[in-house]
């Protein structure tokens, strides 16, 4: 039976075990991540890049500077495809065939949308804010010229999979017993300490912004909408 | 003037100081991450497939199960475009028109190739030995059964470019002296405690790859070919 989100396209056939459409993993899944790597079709090729982005409800807005080929061929065909990784262990079994890997991964299918100029600075700020949930209140607000030179596109969150790969290593039975060791090898991003920029901001103290997202990382924000 | 490996598509004209067509570079990110966004043409659409890879000299190696359609689209339309990105910092400015991401960003336009069938069970192994090297010498060999589940297709790194994107933090004359601070976050991928598959390779002591996985991270492999 379909479920919300799901379409054709978005079926995992193959490992539908691992294919979850429900919202609240595709909203955690993009809200732990920072990098979507988004693929359209430039000149009739493949074209992927990776973008940095925001999601508001079941929105997702992407940005890029003005000039940039991906902005500009959206224009063209707005048809994208993207897609958003995030490995958390390498799987490593009694043999190569059984090994692979655990990661969450979330697939948008859609149209972008080039957002209007009278809703950019406030997209702009969205994008900000879901990056560095609160940074909003720290800094001044954009300048017209700055939201002008500034692309951004919106993507609706509504052909979309999530695919969450968390299993145990399973082996087969004949290389039980063999002497050969396997197991999990977790991959965690973490965050360093802050290096302040210059000397000026040596002396100050570490904004909310900063502090939040250290102690919240990877949940870029903890939000239920 | 034209470097080795560079075409009119990997030119990042508006960024041009962040590109890089360094052969190095280009070794450094693939041989450092273990996940490609591998981006196709699927039913006219594009689709975004992240994948394992193993680089050997200067072929791209990428692996998944032989029903996906990723490889069953391939033979019908090879054109692809691989992203392989690691996201180092954010870049906390104190505006967020100059906020940004560092990272390293690796792109390759390319002709997918299927491994002809009496090649793949060294390609599958050439894979594994990439992501875990040294591995290939703990375990048994891939079966013909194994290998013959399983797709591989090659990608020669002959259209590439490499963005390596490491500056500090650049304000606006006009934002100094604000009080708001500004700096980096530094992003890091880590390896965590190897958690044994069971009670047998519990007893085990942790093979030489991984050991080897651990201490080298993030650098899967430290070669020069």
């Amino acid at each position: 039976m379909a479920q919300p989100g799901s379409t054709p396209r978005t079926e995992l056939k193959r490992i539908a075990h691992k294919a979850s459409h429900s919202q609240q993993e595709l909203y955690r899944v993009l809200d732990s991540n920072l990098v979507a790597h988004v693929g359209i079709i430039f000149d009739g090729y493949p074209l992927v890049i990776p973008m940095a982005y925001g999601r508001v409800g079941d929105t997702l807005y992407l940005h890029g500077s003005s000039g940039s080929r991906l902005m500009r061929a959206l224009s063209h065909n707005p048809a994208v495809c993207i897609s958003i990784t995030k490995l958390n262990a390498l799987k490593v079994a009694r043999s190569t065939f059984n090994s692979g890997m655990n990661y969450d991964a979330a697939v948008i299918f859609g149209e972008a949308k080039l957002v209007p100029d009278d809703k950019k600075a406030w997209a702009l700020d969205a994008i900000s804010d879901a990056i560095l949930p609160g940074r909003m209140d720290e800094v001044r607000p954009s300048s017209k010229k700055e939201a002008a030179a500034t692309l951004i596109i919106q993507v609706e969150l509504n052909e979309t999979s999530v695919k969450i790969s968390n299993g145990a290593v399973e082996d087969e039975p004949e290389d039980l017993g063999t002497g050969v060791w396997a197991g999990l090898i977790p991959i965690r991003t973490v965050v360093g300490e802050p290096i302040p920029a210059d000397d000026e901001t040596a002396q100050l103290e570490l904004p909310q912004s900063v502090k939040r997202f250290i102690s919240d990382y990877p949940d870029k924000r903890l939000r239920s909408s």
